[in-house]
């Protein structure tokens, strides 16, 4: 089933038929909040991870000691992991349907990436959007593959080589 | 609390205090047998995967067209994701009691690895064994993080650089 959309996206949505491009895959841990900030200073501990960027959550509830981590991206050996408390806020990419791990794709070209994977069975989730604050934070897609796995399809943003406070 | 780790293994297991060196991290998506090829395939037409090498399951059932996967490495980018079907079988490093995705570090030494790690508070799972078959196939030990995450911390395998038939 999967030959014909080896080389193209699929043809009648627009999208561009360019090869699409992965720069890497990005796995992304969301924990029960607020233990995301644990969970970073465990990969450091563990293993030997190092926090490279952070981004807060924009909203503190009053209960809150610290704010609640939007994402937090470590680098593992050549790897980059993506460490998130779990929201169900909307300026989450991650939603509180999901526990567990999301695979981070980044590309220049989100439109065709997503139609390459629809189009090879994949279920597109929503709009293609602005991903505001968290690290996958250009434009960004959401797809579930055929085997329940989530794959966010981003470009690269600019937003990785900071720590926010 | 992690910081007294940093730099070296728990001292009163035996294990070495030289400093944990991991090279990447593997995302290891286990399926619902016998998906395992199907989702190869999948990952193939939708994401750009190249597979760079399969080790199927030892044993096949008579009722099994295709062999069941042990580990299928895929080359994303500059990542590795791995795929397997799910299996009860002992020869799999992942049992049926884990679904959902798992984390392959691959290191010289997983003794000090997994020493590190239970010090930070991970749950090592089982004796550090040999993984016979599997891509993670040298010596393999496994530990459950504080958050619900399976790591398994092996050596490099031979075996990644074959084509199973």
């Amino acid at each position: 089933m999967a030959e014909e959309v080896q080389n193209g996206a699929g043809a009648d949505n627009g999208s561009k038929a360019a090869a699409v491009v992965f720069a890497a895959v990005k796995p992304w841990l969301v924990v029960e909040a607020p233990k995301g900030n644990d969970a970073v200073q465990f990969y450091k501990a563990a293993f030997g991870a190092e926090e490279v960027s952070r981004v807060n959550h924009p909203k503190r509830k009053a209960e809150q000691e610290l704010p609640l981590v939007l994402s937090a991206e470590l680098k593992l050996g050549s790897s980059t992991i993506v460490v998130s408390d779990l929201t169900d806020d909307d300026s989450a990419p991650v939603k509180s349907a999901v526990t567990g791990s999301v695979f981070c794709l980044e590309t220049e070209d989100v439109e065709a990436a997503v139609a390459k994977a629809v189009a090879a069975g994949a279920v597109s989730e929503g709009e293609i959007s602005e991903g505001e604050g968290a690290c996958c934070g250009g434009r960004v897609g959401k797809v579930m593959d055929p085997y329940g796995n989530v794959w966010l399809i981003c470009t690269p943003s600019k937003k990785c080589g900071d720590v926010a406070a």
